[in-house]
């Protein structure tokens, strides 16, 4: 199945793209410390993956880190002890109990880790990155992806296939929370998170700071492997579990493309189906 | 990245396969009716898309469905109470209580179903079906995957993808567990499922049967994608989620492959390499 690389002409790149205020682009940047302030989370990790590469990037300060006595050795955990030892976190060994008590995830694995929860960038500053060096980048935006699984399995596929970060709509609540941190297995210490009040909003000022934005949806028009702009500057937009993306979401984007199912099911989990759309796009860079 | 679709030479098919008893083949379809009688599992369904599936599909009979008293109506439930009354099913509505005790996944979303349990397909009839028909079938086998969320997500991704069945190894236990239906979301009601005493040995009954034989492993010497038999007959075989597939399984396969990864973590989880396998190989075969 030899695929035309050839750029073909797709939805033109409109300059009259719809209308926020004419400072939309400066007042996002505005809004950061604001939405900084509600805090994205990462503070308390569970899982050994997870504890793991927040020990091994070294990248934010690291509190206490907690194992469960009478564990089974195991080389991960061993890692993880040699690591918090040699760069001076305090390490306890608590009872099961204890940890589970602390646990908020199903299974912590034997090991919390308590750090300087994770810093926000802003859409702007992403954009900046995605645009910057020597081949484009891009990103994945989640629109109403709730499940805590399904956001941290993504991180990981995203970051395993190149993405340089994810966009996330606000909540009141923090967003990268232990049981998100943990499906992540890692990823969350590398990706750039992106906090917006609104989805639709953040694919308007993406397209404005010149990124495609590529809608996943089951009733897309073209199948994504044929979608022209997967070399380019990119935002993968994936919608929620049970419903795709919205009306009002799909409208701002410039491609929305499908991935070709079969059978009497045909439909892939929110997490599935984003990991796939990463591995195209980064095949297609390859 | 136009790929090249001529075959290409590969490890040569051995004549002189690893050699079980002379009776090797037959001996796997005199064992089918013990295996049977461990069962697949299957029994008890929980979530709104695997019990919607068992009704529509209506491939086993249905002992009973039970729904949640006073949950907010939706859709999909709608659907089931329509399903199971048209189709003659006992439809029992029940306390949050009631459910909840008889619950054995973490949310089951207001619905139980009890079934007959899944039949086995013996592996010799399994590879019959991969190789009948116009075009040739493939097939997911399981090496030590162990997470119940992984095994049905695989199976979900596997049928959406096309393949025909999915070969488990038996244990003591049913293999189909409420967890592992679940997340399978109805893929249960059309897949065939083999259980197998041991992954190596199935992999040279499938040689045997002139099915390839190819390996997911971090390790493998090439990219799945420039595999040269991915529209034959297939099995693909993954391995678990801690350590990727054993040596010896790696030494019945005809072929290992990996999935190119990129970035700090460059880790996959098994049920998402399980998915981009089975997309990459429909991707092959359109």
């Amino acid at each position: 199945m030899p695929r035309d690389r050839s750029p073909r002409p797709l939805k033109k790149r409109a300059p009259q793209a719809p209308a926020l205020s004419p400072r939309g682009a400066r007042s996002e940047r505005g809004r950061g410390p604001k939405r900084a302030d509600k805090g994205i989370g990462g503070e308390q990790l569970e899982g050994r993956q997870a504890v793991r590469e927040l020990l091994r990037a070294s990248k934010r300060e690291v509190r206490e880190v907690l194992i469960e006595e009478q564990r089974d050795p195991s080389p991960i955990l061993e890692e993880i002890v040699e690591l918090a030892t040699t760069s001076g976190v305090t390490l306890r060994f608590v009872s099961s109990q204890e940890l589970s008590e602390r646990s908020r995830t199903e299974v912590p694995q034997g090991v919390i880790a308590y750090a300087r929860g994770l810093e926000p960038t802003s859409l702007e500053d992403l954009a900046d990155m995605v645009k910057a060096g020597g081949s484009p980048g891009f990103v994945v935006v989640l629109d109403k992806v709730s499940d805590p699984h399904n956001i941290g399995a993504i991180m990981r596929s995203a970051l395993s296939f190149g993405a340089r970060g994810i966009v996330l709509p606000a909540h009141g609540a923090s967003c990268v929370t232990p049981t998100v941190a943990k499906a992540a297995a890692g990823a969350i210490e590398h990706l750039e998170i992106t906090l917006v009040p609104g989805t639709a909003g953040a694919l308007v000022e993406l397209r404005r700071a010149s990124i495609w934005t590529v809608g996943l949806d089951a009733s897309g028009p073209i199948d994504l492997e044929e979608c022209a702009v997967l070399g380019e500057p990119l935002a993968l937009v994936i919608g929620s579990e049970g419903r795709g993306l919205a009306p009002l979401v799909q409208s701002r984007c410039d491609v929305v493309a499908r991935i070709a199912l079969f059978g009497p099911l045909a439909s892939l989990n929110a997490a599935t189906a984003g990991a796939i759309a990463c591995y195209v796009v980064s095949k297609a860079r390859q």
